[in-house]
């Protein structure tokens, strides 16, 4: 097992990577919470199949253990759920010393932290990654957040968990669109930090949990730096400020990830229409991306997608942070008007110069 | 205009009161905030009487400025007016850098309040309150709450405003009897802090904005130590935990403020009983909150109090702090069990050692 701690402000834990390390879960929950009582929160798909040795873990520890499983899918990251949520925890009558668990991927991450972080106005949560995208991204960092009609993690809060336990057995009964998707985020990791990482991915040369592991200290690295994204931790955001208006156009048929990869192919084939990333690396990444089964490419026009940026809650003062790789491992956060946004955007979609090459 | 700093780990701000500084509400956001836009959040009682005002202040100061206006009443705290607000936030496109004015008492502050901690994981927000128990207490400090149908302010977030401002000529609209409601929480301060206060409330020797000014200082020295409610700020639920439950089982007809009015009553004679507080202050305490035309009994049974307090949120690790009044200005935090807290609450019905004067 690997363990990356997570130093911020607000709090210190610890992310355990291995395994076979579910069933040390209840364990795990009594030496890094106080609760007497927990609920697991998760998904139809993930429950089935790991629900029993959870509860099991949780039991034999000691500790009562509720649990309640909700659809899978983006469209349950919203207000109804969320209410569900919460009063089944009043009906359990959960305290605050005692502590909600997240099992299954970014969705129940997000819906279930933000329940957390808003019950009582803060309990104790612990996250159990079963996907690659909320192993090396969602769960870690703090970031809870739920969707409005009008846009995607539209109300949230910053909540860190105390715990974060990815078994990575967990991933194997992942669908391989989902576990692709996830990559999505590794690739990004990468493309910002790491062109060891990069060219390990482009070799294949590096383990599930090398990844995983690679991607958390990165993570854990920006979040203790900027834990309440006002200013480095943006940098995190590279491929999701189009990734987002990506999603969004394609009403979340696309998943996350799938977005976040055309908007990262976006964002270098923009770059190098302003001379600011060379095609060679835009080809890289294109290519890296296209090697683990992502799209590159959307078929939404630039008006659909810059309708749909206008919602994104990323812009301040009337100017949005755009992340630009200029190189792999070195990527710099521009503030543009919405003009000029949709400018990128616009090259970001024909990019005549690069990234056109199809395998 | 007198002024109050209050100064937390996660914002200083200055709490302003006099008579008339409603109309400077336009300058004072241009100068406490960045924002563009804002929007104004209010009852169907209070913006007939000062919303003109407050619109045109914000639009003399070149702001964007739109509104909303909710019920009034304790059940417009609940999920369905929180989601319709952020859905309204979110349709007028509000920014990160953008704010929400609460122009109203504790309903209006707290549904804004949670709204503001939790759009875009956090907006700027401002405090206009328009009750005395707003003025006094629930605008300052940071904590925001809607309730579920299993408890009050069982969701919420600690969310400090940019800035509040109190025009006191405002708290001449509001119903006697809201406004009675309102002196029992400056009846707890006076309780909790200060004899002197205790003194000129017995004779009538203070003035409205004075009144406010004083609770507003010794609610910021116990937010600046303890901005999250993990230790002295406790002392604040000083008759809150009889108090809720006594306003819980009269399903909300009873205003929070006479709520708290018979919870002090009743701490204060379970106090003497335990020969923790001398039956004449007792007295005193009971006797003023009846000048002051608030109730200091209720009709309910220790049993439908405990069950109504077992919801509560305030147990943690099992054991509950009563706050439990030793003199005029001590009090004392103590933590007790289940079975504990229902002696108390017992002793506090009966109290046939003191209390029982009626003038």
């Amino acid at each position: 097992m690997n363990t990356v701690q997570v130093s911020t402000l607000s709090r210190s834990y610890e992310v355990r990577i291995g395994s076979g390390i579910l069933p040390s879960l209840g364990n795990a929950v009594c030496t890094s919470t106080e609760a007497k009582k927990c609920m697991v929160v998760s998904g139809e798909n993930v429950f089935p199949h790991y629900g029993d040795t959870v509860m099991r873990s949780l039991r034999e520890a000691g500790l009562e253990a509720e649990n309640i499983i909700f659809p899978s899918g983006e469209t349950t990251k919203c207000l109804r759920y969320y209410g569900q949520l919460l009063e089944a925890m009043a009906e359990k009558k959960l305290t605050r010393s005692d502590c909600v668990i997240a099992l299954g991927g970014g969705v129940t991450g997000d819906l279930a932290g933000f329940a957390t972080a808003t019950y009582q106005r803060g309990i104790a949560f612990i996250q159990v990654p079963t996907t690659l995208l909320a192993a090396v991204d969602s769960s870690v960092g703090g970031k809870t957040a739920i969707n409005l009609p009008q846009g995607k993690n539209q109300v949230g809060a910053f909540h860190q968990p105390s715990l974060v336990l990815c078994d990575t057995d967990t991933l194997s009964t992942l669908p391989e669109r989902e576990f692709l998707a996830g990559m999505a985020e590794v690739i990004k990791t990468a493309v910002l930090f790491d062109a060891d990482l990069f060219d390990d991915l482009q070799h294949r040369a590096i383990d599930l949990a090398g990844i995983i592991e690679s991607c958390v200290m990165w993570k854990a690295a920006i979040v203790k730096e900027d834990e309440f994204d006002t200013g480095r931790r943006r940098l995190l955001n590279l491929g999701h400020t189009f990734g987002h208006a990506v999603e969004s156009c394609s009403h979340y048929e696309m998943l996350h990830g799938e977005a976040v990869a055309v908007g990262l192919s976006m964002i270098c084939r923009a770059a190098v229409s302003f001379r600011m990333l060379d095609a060679i690396a835009c080809d890289a990444v294109i290519s890296l991306l296209q090697e683990y089964g992502l799209p590159t490419q959307c078929a939404y026009s630039a008006q659909q997608l810059y309708d749909a940026m206008l919602l994104d809650k990323k812009f301040s003062h009337g100017k949005l942070h755009l992340i630009v790789p200029r190189s792999i491992d070195w990527c710099e956060d521009i503030a543009v008007t919405p003009d000029e946004a949709r400018i990128w955007l616009e090259r970001g979609l024909s990019g005549t110069a690069c990234g056109q090459t199809s395998k």
